[in-house]
This record gives structure tokens, C-alpha cells and sequence, in this order.
């Protein structure tokens, strides 16, 4: 049993902000809950882009209620004109009397304005109840709207040994179905999936999102700088939702041409021979792709470590040794000399997922000096 | 705050037992206490094999108290008159009136005929209270007492990607302070440590417990089919606990004679060109080494696990990424081609201490049909 205070309501609007995660695109999750008189009277969060707001559906719902009500919100209510009315002006219209507000926004449009406005109406403000959760639960949108670079979400499965295949590349199943219904519910949050076309090739996989309910499929990314990718490929085929392969300028036209043809962006990055990781990043962020979800294998998963572009890691690590000093690695890339050059991992959290563990953390890019 | 009840007075016997994990020999641990009028009347455990048992202890501080008193023990008494006399006698003759027992002696000199002798005589006996939290107490001593085998526990500290080295070789260091110091304790509670000569050779280890208070030092042993051990190395040097090379039959016997001069115990294990080591190791348990804490490195890890010897995985997990594809890996073995051939772990634990993650579990050697 909760005590009800400030923080049951915010851990309301928090919950209603993360139901819509992979929903808003680019836009940040806000959830939004009003209280006067000692009972909910409006609840509201912020569904698809160029829709309401969550404080604007949650005061909806109040109505003549909302004078006089503290508005819990897990985000700074925006203050400047965007695709909808500033939300600070209806929380002014409606004439509430304080706002609880989880975090500011890292909008460099918004950014504290939007406290300072409401306090210059003489509203009660206080910042910072969750704030850490608010932000996790925003962490691709707050990468994304400070740098214009996807925020990149790393996946895979592995055995306890660090291994993603046997040795002869079978894989089927590293990690329990816990785990893989798990995968799913990222490809739902994340706006695009990306692998490297070995892995297409390989497994030819669909990198739709399968659950028990319906859910939205990401775009889906190949890196393919001498497009070996077939139009055959089922994910080209399907129509699901668009593919995009990456390639670089080079590469072959009239395979370019196919696979246009069959609905493909082909996109180049860079005159090299590999693809350029983060000019690729940086013309996704163009696109408005805010998030991505990489699920490998190793060698991509190795390049985007070493290039310092990811900045989330996922292990599904399964219960099981398998062995073979040639079996997939999770990262395969050439590695550091000396254990104290190892990228260290940040914030990492464990959980049980089945018989699983998951771990999560960030990974630290940059050694400041005496840290 | 705990209710007070049958689990309070066992988990006191639990804990006063654990207290002395290391420090008995080939014997179990054991706790007791003993409840009389609503008090603690006597408290003991089994210290030192040899001395007094866990149940002898605590009735002799309770006196004349134990007279209907209920006695919580963590393993069944003992009905065989070993070194010492047997406990039942000793619970019958205080005259308790009921015995609540963890659980039943696996050692096929007692395996319930304690709890039927003690029934024999009217006194009402429990069996199963926190059970499995004394067996696991007392795995490797379960192992030793049924199969005449030392029970093997193996730990690494391993970055996230399963390495415990650069591709150097450099080492220092994977894991944190915390997760160090633990590995000490282990080394208390364990009667021998064994390596790979390889790690000998590299390290040059003492091999020796330390800890902020002192501690009992692990025999140390080496697995060197080789004879390459140096007489000059720490571990034979310093004389802090015995110092065990295991070999082969045709190793050179004039650097037989030199290690044996300097105090060491070289045993031959098998005529092979590398040590037989499920010979070895009942070897070992025939000079009642009941326990093994096996360090590594990753060809020995491996080769004990594709054995079927490792009892326990104990993985510091440290929050890096090291790479490098030739950089050890925690198990160096040839490997399964299937995924659906991996080597399970079951009864997966995982803890967080410091910055690693700790994650232990047993590898499950027999696939059963059906299973």
C-alpha cells in the first residue's frame, strides 16, 4: 500500500507517459494528472505528434475543476508555439494553483522557460519529484532534441560465456521467450531497427514487432555498404513498414536502382569503403528517426562501440555456457591493450527476465581526468 | 522486523553456522539453538572437526534447561558414534522434547536414522524448516560425503564481454575492490585453491587469504602436466599452507626431486600427455581435500568444465567492454556447434557488489529426455 502524497500522482502520470513510448516519434512521453479537492479530476497524456498535450487532455477532463488544482506533470509544460498552443498558457487559463513538474525540458525551446512562466503567474512550482525516471524514460528524446543524432539502443543475447552463436553460427535460441517477447516490446518504443546485412543475409529476418497485442513495426535499417542485400529479402517485401540501406557512394547502381525499385531508401554515407557510422546517425537524425534499436551482429555492434555511438546496451544473458573461441562474439571489434582502457558501463541495472538475466547500462565514452 | 516463530530460532542456527563455513575440515557445518520457557536457553555449532558438535554445544550451555525444550538444529543429529559420540544420545539423555531439523544428513552413516532414533524415543521431530538454505550451506560436503569427490567451485572476474584480459594479457584490474575481497572469503571457505601453471608462471600468486581479519590460507595446487613450476615461485616460498603440483607419470623426475626438496607434494595424475583430471581429483578426495576453489585460467576453466568437474560458477561481472578476439576468455573450450547443446546452469543467482555483478549457478552435465 502507497501513502497517497505528491509522488502517487506523479507516479500515475509517469505510467500513462510510458504507455505511450514509441508512439510520440520524435516528440518526448508526458503524462499528466490534476487533483483539487482531494480527487483525480483530470488525467491526461501527450499520444502522437501534432496532437494534444498531456496537461491540455488532463485539463479537458477537469474542466471548472481545474481552478484552484495542482496539475502533476512529468515534463516542464512547453511555454513557445509549436505545432500546439504553449501549454503553460492553459494551465494559466484554467487558473491551477501549483504544478509538480518531474523534470525540466531539455528542449532548448523550452528549458525553464516554461517553469519561469507559470511562476510569473504566481503559480506554485516545484521541480524535480522523479526526475530521474521522467528523464530515463525520455532518454532517446533528450539525446535527439540536444544533438539531432538518434539516441542508439543496443540488444542482443548472449550466452553467460559472452557468446551470441555456436561456433558453426547457430543461434536458435540463445535467450528464453521471455526475453525475445521483451525484444518486441522494444521494437515497439524504438522508431527504427538496425542490423548489418550479414545478419540479413543470414537469417533473412522479418524485424517486425510480434506480440500478443497489436503494436507498431520500426522502420527497418540495414548497413550495406557493397548492397548485398536481396530485394527478395522478406522485410523488402513485406511492406510493413519502409527499409532504409545504408550504403556508401560507390557502391553498385543498378543494384541501387533494384532495390529502389522495390521500395528501398538507399541512402549513402560517405566515400569510404565502409559505411560511416556517424554521418549514417547523423542523416537518420535528419530524417527524424529519434531512436534506434540495433540488434547487431557483433562486428556492427563492435563498430558502433568503437565509434562511440552507442548509448544504450541491453544483454539478454542466458543461462548456458556453449564454447568455441571462434563462436560470435557480442562485440567484435580489436579491442584495447590494457584493462584500464576498457569502455567502462554506467548506471547498470540487472533483472530476471525468465531464466534470464538482463543486463542494461551505458556505456562511457569519454575518461575525464582524476574520474 | 522478523515475527518471532520456528524461522527465527533456524536462521540463528543457520547463521552460527555459515559463521564457520571454512573452518571444519571435511565436515559439515551445523548450527543449534536451543528454546526453552519462551528463552534462548543454549546456543552452538560445530567448530572444528573433531570437537564438540553443533547440538553438544548448545545443550551443554543450556543445562538442565534443555529439559522439554525444543532444539533447532541445521542438520540431522548424528546417530554413529564417530569421533565423537552420537548427538541423538546426547538430545535424548537432555531430555528436549522436540527437534526441528533443516535438513537430514546426507552422510550414509546417519540419512534419517537420526530423526527415526530420536521419533524411537517420543520426541517429536520436524524435517524440511529452511531446508534448502542448509544444503546449499553444505554443497560441497554433500558432494564429498556421497561421491568422494571434492566439490569445485570455479570463479573469474569477466568484463561484459566474457573477457578476463586484454588481448596483452594485461589484467589489473577486471573487477572491483569489493567483488576482490569476496573472492578472499572464498578462499577461507575453501580447503584447497587450484590453478593452471600457465597462471603460475604468468602471476607468480600467493595464493594466500587476505582479508581485513585473519584467515585460514587454501592449499594451493597446480595443474602442471609439464613440471614447469619454478621452486623460486611465491607459493612454494613462503610456507603459509601446503603447495600441491599435479602431473603426469612421465614427467622429468629431476625436477620431481627439486620441487618435492622445496616442500611440495607433486602427484602423478595418469600417463597421458596432460593431467587426467577426474583422476585427479579423487586423488584429492582421498587426502580429504573436500572443497576446491578453481581459478583458472581459461584453458584449465574450460577443461574442467568439459569434463563435467565444475560443481559451482561464481562470474564477477565488471561493467566493461574490453574487445579483442584473442583476447582469454573466461572458458576456452572447443565448443558445441549447437546452441541447443550448451551447457545449462540452473539455480542462477545474481547480486550486485560494488560495481560488478555477481552471478553463480551449477552447470547441468546430464541433459535428462523429456527434460
Amino acid at each position: 500500500m502507497d501513502v497517497l502524497n505528491d509522488e502517487t500522482y506523479m507516479k500515475l502520470a509517469l505510467d500513462m507517459a510510458e504507455s505511450a513510448k514509441g508512439q510520440t516519434g520524435i516528440n518526448p512521453v508526458v503524462g499528466c494528472v490534476v487533483v483539487s479537492g482531494g480527487r483525480v479530476v483530470g488525467l491526461g497524456a501527450h499520444l502522437k505528434r501534432g496532437e494534444g498535450h498531456a496537461e491540455v487532455h488532463a485539463l479537458a477532463m477537469a474542466g471548472e475543476q481545474a481552478k484552484g488544482a495542482t496539475v502533476y506533470v512529468t515534463l516542464e509544460p512547453c511555454s513557445h508555439y509549436g505545432r500546439t498552443p504553449p501549454c503553460c498558457e492553459r494551465i494559466i487559463e484554467a487558473k491551477a494553483s501549483r504544478v509538480v513538474v518531474a523534470s525540466l525540458d531539455p528542449n532548448p525551446l523550452v528549458a525553464g522557460r516554461g517553469v519561469a512562466r507559470l511562476r510569473e503567474e504566481g503559480i506554485e512550482v516545484e521541480v524535480g519529484l522523479l526526475g530521474e525516471a521522467s528523464q530515463r524514460m525520455n532518454e532517446a528524446f533528450n539525446k535527439f532534441i540536444t544533438t539531432g543524432m538518434p539516441f542508439v539502443t543496443m540488444k542482443t543475447a548472449m550466452t553467460l560465456d559472452g557468446k551470441i552463436a555456436a561456433k558453426t553460427g547457430d543461434s536458435r535460441y540463445v535467450s528464453g521467450p521471455q526475453s525475445r517477447a521483451f525484444v518486441h516490446t522494444l521494437r515497439h518504443q524504438n522508431m527504427a531497427i538496425m542490423i548489418g546485412v550479414q545478419t540479413a543475409l543470414t537469417d533473412d529476418p522479418e524485424l517486425t514487432t510480434r506480440l500478443s497485442v497489436p503494436a507498431l513495426h520500426p522502420v527497418r535499417i540495414v548497413v550495406d555498404s557493397k548492397l548485398r542485400l536481396s530485394a527478395q529479402a522478406r522485410m523488402v517485401q513485406d511492406g510493413l513498414s519502409p527499409v532504409i540501406v545504408l550504403t556508401v557512394e560507390g557502391s553498385d547502381p543498378v543494384r541501387k536502382a533494384e532495390l529502389a525499385a522495390h521500395g528501398v531508401e538507399v541512402i549513402d554515407c560517405g566515400a569510404g569503403e565502409k559505411v560511416d557510422l556517424r554521418a549514417a546517425l547523423k542523416i537518420l537524425g535528419e530524417r527524424e528517426i529519434a531512436s534506434i534499436l540495433l540488434e547487431g551482429g557483433g562486428l556492427l555492434n563492435g563498430a558502433m562501440l568503437e565509434s562511440g555511438l552507442l548509448d544504450k546496451v541491453i544483454l539478454f544473458v542466458a543461462p548456458k555456457l556453449i564454447g568455441g573461441a571462434s563462436s560470435p562474439e557480442a562485440f567484435a571489434f580489436g579491442g584495447f591493450d590494457k584493462m584500464s582502457e576498457a569502455i567502462e558501463m554506467t548506471d547498470m541495472t540487472t533483472e530476471r527476465i525468465g531464466s534470464d538475466i538482463c543486463i542494461s547500462g551505458y556505456p562511457k565514452y569519454v575518461q575525464l581526468q582524476g574520474d
